[in-house]
């Protein structure tokens, strides 16, 4: 018997990979005029810089523009001037600053769930970024809480779980990270639906075990209610 | 009849504001040989930046040491080169990685409540940091709930207070900034108390107007369990 449903944010409700996507390919144009380097090499350096970087800023977009500079500052031996650093700076302003673009079918899906189950959001990153993307997704008036994590590991969901008097037995988590949105939620004996998003940040990658894990995996959140009805004991 | 009191974190449970007074600093330190400029010309720049920022950025180190990085490109006109930027940079990262040093009392006062009330902690800035600092302090058993909230105004007490079903009139909320932690506390008839720390950030400064509120003002964590114990209707 399903009673709640949490749904994550960040390429699960709203399109926000693909925005990563553009702001380093604007970062490789700010940074290749100060030195020769590979796309490739460019890239995996900003990705060993965020690695290195996560235990101490965590998610969202604060810390990957940290993370920015110091990539521009180190590949171009400090060579990159102010200006261009500022425009690194303004890169991350941008991403804090767009707009909430909803994926397909998001706003009838968590209408048509709002019907039977309580719906949360539950989603990492910055505090005040989440929190005003909730706000301006124009669906806040549906979700029966919000909760924003600073990492989505086995014990936060007993936590969250505990916090809100929800017995894992009745919650489903849905998201489009194996890693983060489903491996720990089958580890705490709830259920979990993966909605894959286009493209996946390599630090959100995982392989799991076809044989120990089984979840659904959805084309779109469009299909998310007759999953749920399914999951539920219905047909 | 008090059942729940909340504690705010920086500059209230531990230092904090004495930590950014020592990074300014040294911050000015690094800027110094890039431009003529008066310190306190260099702060004024500086603030005007975290409060332009704050409506994107939010609080917390995080936030601050973009500014830090904006303000020193600016006042430079960007001739301050990367590797004095990424030493603006590394100023971030030792705030986030400092150790948490508790105030005078705290252990005990926290200790002594604990015994008659449920005691939170309701604390605002970077959420992985602010998680940490309550793992660092030692108290974090002691604690009912922690919440971090990306502003502290009307909205978001009656929403927490709503969320741990609290009633206003059995609540008290317990910190050093008037403007964050008392006055909109107050305004949703809920208690609070007043305990100021050495230094308070510019944009919390507040002056309430002392006809219209009344409110405990405490020389340090250690008298609150009597001010409590007075307010509970002991004496």
């Amino acid at each position: 018997m399903i009673e709640v449903i949490a749904l994550d944010g960040d390429d699960t409700l709203w399109h926000s990979e693909n925005l990563f996507v553009d702001t380093q390919d604007r970062f490789r144009d700010l940074v290749r005029p100060h030195v020769q380097v590979a796309d490739d090499v460019l890239d995996e350096r900003l990705l060993d810089c965020e690695r290195r970087n996560l235990p101490l800023f965590g998610y969202g977009v604060k810390a990957f523009t940290l993370s920015l500079i110091e990539t521009a500052i180190e590949v171009t031996d400090g060579r990159i001037p102010g200006r261009d650093l500022q425009a690194v700076l303004d890169l991350g302003k941008v991403l804090l600053d767009h707009p909430v673009d909803l994926l397909d079918g998001v706003r009838e899906a968590v209408d048509a769930l709002t019907d039977s189950y309580r719906v949360m959001v539950l989603t990492k990153g910055d505090l005040l970024h989440q929190e005003t993307k909730v706000a301006r997704s124009g669906l806040a008036e549906l979700f029966w809480r919000v909760e924003i994590v600073s990492e989505k590991d086995e014990a936060t969901y007993r936590r969250i779980l505990e916090r809100h008097e929800v017995d894992p037995a009745t919650f489903v988590m849905v998201g489009n990270s194996v890693r983060s949105d489903v491996l720990p939620v089958l580890a705490i004996s709830a259920r979990a639906v993966h909605v894959p998003y286009s493209v996946t940040w390599a630090l959100e990658h995982a392989d799991p075990d076809p044989d120990l894990h089984d979840f659904p995996v959805l084309g779109s959140l469009a299909e998310l209610p007759a999953c749920i009805a399914w999951l539920d004991g219905g047909t």
